[in-house]
Parts: C-alpha cells; structure tokens; sequence
C-alpha cells in the first residue's frame, strides 16, 4: 500500500468541546445541580471551567492514564469532568450509585481510581462504603464552596483562581479515556474502556440524521444518567453540533422534567421507559402538553408501543435505540427511511415502534445460527446478534482474552432478526437479565442466592411486563421433596442478602420448567405468567 | 496513558457503500451516460458491481498501492470506481480533462499510473496525448461493449461474469485512496493523497446538520465533477446517509439539470457559481420552477449575493462553503444557528450569504498576521489563514518536505476573518489564481508565457468579475521603450502556447502598476477595471 499524505492528527475528547467554544461560543448550557440555583453558562465559559479543573485537579500529582471515579448526576459539573478527565489523558471512570453496594466497591475498586468525585447527596453511600475502597487517595465534592460539607473540598475551590486556558497535552487517539461498568449476566461488573477514537467516531456517526440528527437548533436534555455509558453519548454528540444542553441532575419525576421542557424549550430528549412512563402519566394528570419537545430516544429496554402511539398523539416522536455499554453504546437507532415510507404511514410506524432500530453506518451486524451461519436479512430468521465497529470493545478491562471472536465479532447475548429495511430486532433477549427501571437484575444472581435457602431445590427467576418498572423479577421454586416453605420464608432469607428493590414481585412455588438440554425454560415461565404483573 | 480497550478496526471507504448496500440496499442510483440511456440501480446491485469490478480490476496485475487514473464525468461507473479501487488498495487519480494537454499529461506521468479509465468521449485528448503518457499499460473505456470505440476494452465486458461478492483485503487505514491535483498558483500541478481515514472522517463529519445535512430522503445530484477534490465528499457522505444519486454524466446545461431535478426528485445540488448562473437564466427564460430542490452548496468562487437572493424567491436555499483540494475539500459550510437566528432574518441572510461559512468540527481554523500572532475573531481583524485536522493535506505527493508548519498548520494562502458566530470571511484570495467557470487559471503562468513575447516588458494578468464565468483574466502590457506591439500581436503570440480558454478577455497597454516592495499590485488592478467585463 501507499501510505496517504493526510494529517495524522490523533483525534480527541477535548477537541470537541474546543469547537464548541469557538463555533458555537454562546450556546447555553443549564443545569440543576443538588440544593444549588439553576445554573446557566455557556461552551465559551464552560471550556474555561474545564482548563481551571485542569489546573486543579493537576494538584492531585495524577498522571496520563490514571483513574478518577465520579458518583454523579446529571450536572454541569459532571460534563465538566467527562472533558477535564480525557483531556489529560485521565480514565473517567463513572461509577454507578444504583448498583448494590458491593457491586459499587467492587467497580471502584477494580477501577484503581486515586481519586473520587461525588456529588452532595451521595456522601451517605461514600460513607458507608469508605473503608472498603482500597485506592481512593482524595474526594472532591461536586459543590460551591458555600455549600460543601463539613470535612470535604468542594470543586469551586478546586478550581477557583486557576487560568483559563489550558495548554492540553497530546496522546495516542486509542488512549483511554472512559471506563463503564456493566451489570453481566452474572458474576462481577465488567469494564469497558473508551477510548478517544471509539468516543469521537461514535459522536461524528450518533449525529447523523439516520441516529440522533442533532442540529444547533436542538435543545438536549439528557434524560438517561451520565454514568450509563456516557448519557448514550450525548454529551460529545451534543457540542458538535452545538445543541444547547438543559441538565436535569437527579430530579426525573414528571413535573421536575416538564418545568425544564417549558422554560428551558427543550426539544430533544431521552432514557428508559420508566421515566417516560411517569413523564406521560403527569401529562396526563395535568393536562399539560410537551410543548416545544419533538423527540425522545428511549432504550434500555424495548418500547410499549402504547407509549410511542401516546406521545405521536401528542406530536412527540418516540424513536427506540438498542445498545449496551459494550457498544458505546449506539447500536441501532428507528428512524424513517424512503424505503418504509413507500409502503405506507401505518406501515412505517409499525416498523418503527417494533423494533429495536435501523443500523448504523459504524457497527457491522449479523446474526448466525448455533453453527455460526449467517442468517438471511428477512425478518423472520433469528439468530445471535453479533456486532463489530471501532466503537465496540475488544476487551473488557484487566481482562485476559478478547471479548470477541478471531475475527473482532462481538457477541451481543441477545437474538434477534434483521429484516429488509436494515432494521434489527431482539426477539429474546439475554435470558437471565431483568430490566427494572433501567437498572438491571441478575437472574442468575437471585437464583443462586434463593437456592441457597434450606429446602430449596431449584429457584428460576424470570422477567415479567410490569406497567411502570418495564419489568420486575417473579421467581418459581421448587422445593426439596417433603419440605414445608412459604413465600414469607423465602423472604426473609432473601432480604439481608440482595438490594431491597432485586425482590421478586411474586413467588410461586410449582416445578420450574426446562428446556430439552435441561437448562431452565423461562420462555415459558414468562408466557406462563405474562400477564401476572399487569393488573 | 492506559490504552482503551475498543475495536481498533481501521477506517475503510468500501465500508461505506458496504453499509448503503446492506441498509439501504433498494435506494436508487440513477445516471446519465455518454451516449447511453438513462442507467438505474441501486445501492445493493451496485456493490455487486463493484465487487465485479475488483475482480475484473484484478486481472490487470495491480497491486495495493499502484495508481490508477481515471478521466470521466458523473457517471455511475466512475461512482463505482471510487469504491472498487480503494477497496482493492488502489490509489485513484482522478485526472481533469479541463487541463490543458501538458497538465494533464503531467498530472498521470506524475500519479505513475498504470491503467487509464476513461469516457467515451475522452477519446480525443487521450489520442492527443498518448504518446506522452510514461506509466499507463492499459486503457478501459467506461461504456458497454455494444458501445465501446473500436480498438478498446470496455468496461462491462472487464466486468461481464465476474462473482459478485468480494473478499476485500485489510490494510492500514492511512492507505492512500484518492491523487487529487490541485493547479496552484504557479508551477506545476500539486498532488494531494486522501487517505482512507481521511476520507471517512471527512464523510462522517460532511453528513452533520451544520455541513451538508444530508438525510435518506435526501435526492443528490453532483453538480460538481467528481475530478475535483472527489466531488466535495458526496459520494462519501451520501451513502452514509443513504441518500438517492442521480449523476449528471457531462450535461450540466440548465436544461439538462431542469430534466433531471423535475424527473428524480433531486433536493440537493452544489456546484461552482457558473453552473448554477446558467440554471437560473434556464429558469427565468422558460418560467419553470425548481420544483422538489431545496438546496444548493456553492463553492469554487464567491456566491454572488444576487444569486442567493435569486434561489431564496424560488424556495430554494443557497449555501457557500469553502475548502480547497487540500482539505478534502470541506473547510466551512454556511448554515444557519441559533445566535445568528437571534439577531434577526435579514441579519442571518447577510452572514449566510456573504460569508463563506461556519466552522465544522475537525477542521481547526486560525488567522494570523505577517509576524504570525493570531488575530481575534471579530469579523474585523484579517489574516493568513491557517487550518490544521485529519482531512487537511501534511505533505504533496512525491515533495520532499510537509506542506505544513511544525504544529500541523497549513497556510491556505488566503486571508480572510473570522467573527464571533464562527464563520469565516475570505477578504483577499490568492492574488495570482483566476477562478473562470470553477477552472483554474494561474495568472502567472499567463505572465510568464507573455513575458516571452517579443517586446514585451511587463506583462500582468488579474481576474476580472464576468457575470457568466465569475471570472476572466485581463492582461496589462508594457512595451520595451521604443517597441509597437497590438492586442493582436500578443493574441497570435499566446495562442499556440496556451488553452483557448486562457486567453484574456482583454489586453490593455499601460504601466503596470507595483507594490512598495515592486510585486505587481493586482488590487490597483482588479479595482481598476472592477466592470470592465460586466457589461
């Protein structure tokens, strides 16, 4: 080959928010903040603020590809970090403040973070979990220096009377720069190290028309936690294109989301289900009208198609996205291509709030049968969902062997078709994994801590519709011949071991089904009861 | 650092059309031929084309890295060698039939290219200029066999049989893909080498709302050829996005354009200002409308604002960009914000139309002074203008050192100013280079061949504003004392050594005025006789 004459230049985070600041120097950015008044800034000022976290956190002795963990919300402050951090060559490392404690130690933990970023209300967790960190040297609290707690450094004083300006250091573009933790199947959290090209590639790609379409004109309110792989990207998809963003912090309820939606004009948002499922109940109540919104990406788990035809009613468009923490997570997103809309309106919407989405120019997809096969694109044929891109993981952190095959495909858990259109959807999903909420739960987990239960013989634990969580676990079991056991018991044995929300809605004590390789059936556990949760 | 852990699967331009074929595999790709009927396919036949084309590319003896130039229109053949040939590691050279015969002789001699594929009619400059081609082995028509010249190869019958899949081949991803020549300012012609990292990248970012905007309902047809600078991307960024082609082979008459835009839907054209003058007057003389187009991306010359004025009426926008072969080509694209919206209509349509755009993210832009310090961006202070990203050029093909400075900067050789919205405004272009028709003239080259006139003292050349061709050169003439020359004398003089349509439009007998430091002073010139050719 003949190497090409073009600039080699690495690409960067901080080279984002640096076109931000000159192309788009004025563009809003606001953000709640935990018993703080509404914040209002600008890139122009918030690239400022992040060369004076530069400077502050330098104070910190860290080095290029040192971790920092953060346990925050939504906040201006939280996006100041996601571009201080990479920009120094620093792995951001976004802890989950959902995860059950061990899981959270474990993360931090296994992220070797020196040092640790929190916001206000999460100095409860920190305290409880304190003295099992082993490799946090430092905390800075995500606050003014008024509202500080007593015995902690606030970041305003971290990063009070530094310069502006920031003379940022160069590095490889596979440097990393983002590490987040999924909840597997089972065992412990894995990482998923980011890294500045996945990052920036999988921002130039999620704005396109075919995903997120962003334009300057888009006000984006980040509806999905920062700490789930990056708000889906959001926060570097947004700046280059120069949306204006509104940061919600912690407040997801329906009234805190629809005062900013109103005052703030927001026409762009997304998350799971559950947040929308409440957003269109307050809707509801009041009366109110989404006004200037136009569209929510909602992912996580797949979308009732009550909901999508609920907010078309209201002039909002729904538009699913698939992806996992493995993928950046942008995998598939639904939007309308000419192809569906020559078959019709009620064709396409079909199309379009039934599957997961249409593929991306970025993520390769096949699906294969047990044998490897590749299946054909026609809607009916499933198969394993196989991805591979530049922002797919190779590895999961301080991993031994790659997470893909010989030749970079990465196996998703999930099944799935792809039909004509380029559209993908998951037909049976990781069958051990309970979406609650946008959290998940670990079937496997539950069923191997119920059965150690005395008089337990076997436990399965399945995924059941729940109006408002998506889904809630229920859980069958079958008991040791001649044993007595009530829910009541099984309880009980539960609650000191699990997070009280991984509870089973129901328990039911009957012989658990099994596949003819004797492995748990929960296909038909779910059919069995899938309307047990509905009522 | 710590390396991340993503897919680092180089960036490869068969992906793209791979990734149309498979998403959007029914779009449309429609073309004019020469002498042809009207072609139709789509994105999932015309991989298997190119697949074909490998194969039958293949049978050449090429390997990764050789040359190959092409002399062709917008075509869908040509669209299809702008994939078979980066697939296989071949570098095309896209060769401009508007050269003059030794520019174009030396443009092929100097890619070193080893098979020619060409036009039907390109069969006349080829037979011109055969005997001084050192490197070509063999030549392809791009026509059926039913149609091919006697003594040729056509290309259908290179392709005819051949298996329509293709298992492409891996390589860096800073391979070279595209030799694009760029007749600079003086001297021979310069050739810039897109990489395959450049050429996505640039793809990726043309396809955002705040350069092309292009989404799958998108119908474009390249009013640009697709020998400059790749006809700016499109045929890149448009798979990306999906979008539907319709290739205008050679026929860019306002007739032939109407034909098109009416019969095909097309939304979406650019072009030099020439062309897009002829459409308008096509319009005005036959009282047709543009019917579904919506916009056209003008480049290659100043719009006039006339112009813009002239398409708003008609519904359709008018959007500048800038860039130059050596970026790929996008540097600014014109499109509207929410701080320009702020200030007004008539406010934003005065920034739109009169600048040459706004930034983008991945071309980093600068402007400096003569000592170098960097100028502030307030829509006053002019400068050299510098420009620095991964689609912006770090060296000529075959020059011994960088086109750059130590830090990655490329001096465009205009000035221009930046304002405080992010657009940019050239004030001053490169003095010696007239833009007639969006050809090139090098206004030194005309100078020096004068200059060996008998009797002739001076000779200057400046581009005068012409309303058809945006720009003619004029020439200034001083005698040795004593010597009686005529228009007519320097006429015949430069008509053996020069292109037709290099003469100047007139030739005037008079000092030539100078600069302070004795550089002819082609300002004092061009404001001279501003109107001499409008009338």
């Amino acid at each position: 080959m003949l190497p090409g004459l073009m600039q080699n230049r690495p690409l960067a985070i901080i080279d984002i928010l640096r076109f931000a600041a000159v192309a788009h120097n004025t563009q809003e950015i606001v953000s709640r903040n935990v018993d703080e008044p509404l914040w209002r800034s600008t890139y122009g000022e918030t690239m400022k603020r992040v060369c004076q976290a530069a400077h502050g956190l330098n104070e910190y002795g860290l080095k290029a590809g040192d971790r920092i963990s953060t346990l925050a919300w939504n906040t201006h402050r939280h996006f100041e970090l996601f571009y201080a951090g990479p920009g120094l060559g620093l792995v951001v490392h976004t802890a989950n403040p959902r995860l059950p404690d061990e899981h959270l130690v474990y993360t931090i933990n296994h992220a070797g973070s020196r040092i640790l970023l929190m916001d206000r209300n999460m100095v409860p967790i920190y305290e409880r979990i304190r003295d099992r960190l082993e490799t946090i040297e430092d905390v800075i609290l995500l606050t003014d220096s008024a509202r500080t707690n007593e015995g902690y450094k606030g970041f305003e004083d971290v990063i009070a009377g530094k310069p502006a300006q920031y003379d940022w250091p160069g590095f490889p573009e596979d440097a990393g720069a983002f590490l987040c933790y999924t909840s597997g199947t089972t065992g412990d959290p894995k990482g998923v190290l980011y890294s500045h090209r996945s990052v920036v590639l999988h921002a130039l790609a999620a704005g396109l028309s075919g995903a997120l379409g962003f334009s300057a004109f888009d006000v984006v309110m980040p509806g999905q936690s920062l700490y789930h792989a990056t708000a889906w990207g959001l926060p570097f998809a947004g700046p280059i294109n120069g949306v204006k963003f509104v940061f919600p912090c912690d407040r997801f309820d329906g009234a805190s989301l629809q005062e900013l939606i109103s005052s703030e004009g927001v026409t762009f948002t997304g998350g799971v289900p559950t947040v929308w499922t409440m957003y269109l109940q307050y809707l509801r109540e009041t009366g109110e009208s989404p006004g200037p919104l136009e569209r929510i990406i909602i992912g996580g788990s797949a979308v009732p198609r009550d909901m999508a035809v609920a907010f078309a009613k209201l002039g909002v468009n729904v538009q699913q996205i698939w992806g996992m923490t493995e993928t950046s997570p942008l995998g598939v997103v639904s939007t309308p291509t000419p192809a569906l809309a020559a078959e019709g309106e009620d064709f396409m919407n079909e199309e379009i709030w039934t599957r997961q989405g249409r593929m991306l120019f970025g993520i390769e997809m096949k699906i294969v049968d047990e044998e490897g096969v590749e299946q054909a694109h026609d809607g009916e044929q499933d198969g394993s969902l196989l991805v591979r891109g530049p922002w797919v993981l190779s590895r999961y952190y301080k991993a031994e062997t790659e997470a893909t095959d010989t030749d970079g495909w990465f196996d998703t858990g999930d099944v799935s078709t792809i039909d004509r259109f380029g559209f993908m959807r998951i037909t049976d999903r990781k069958k051990d994994v309970i979406k609650s909420g946008g959290e998940w739960i670990s079937s496997i987990d539950l069923e191997n801590i119920a059965a150690g239960c005395p008089g337990v013989r076997v436990a399965a634990v399945a995924g059941i519709y729940h109006p408002k969580w998506e889904e809630r676990p229920i859980m069958l079991i079958e008991t040791h011949d001649g044993t007595e056991l009530s829910a009541g018991d099984i309880e009980a044995f539960l609650k000191s071991r699990i997070a009280s929300w991984w509870m089973p809605d129901r328990i039911i004590f009957e012989p658990v089904p099994l596949t003819a390789t004797g492995k748990i059936d929960k296909k038909v556990i779910r059919d069995r009861y899938r309307d047990v949760l509905s009522g």
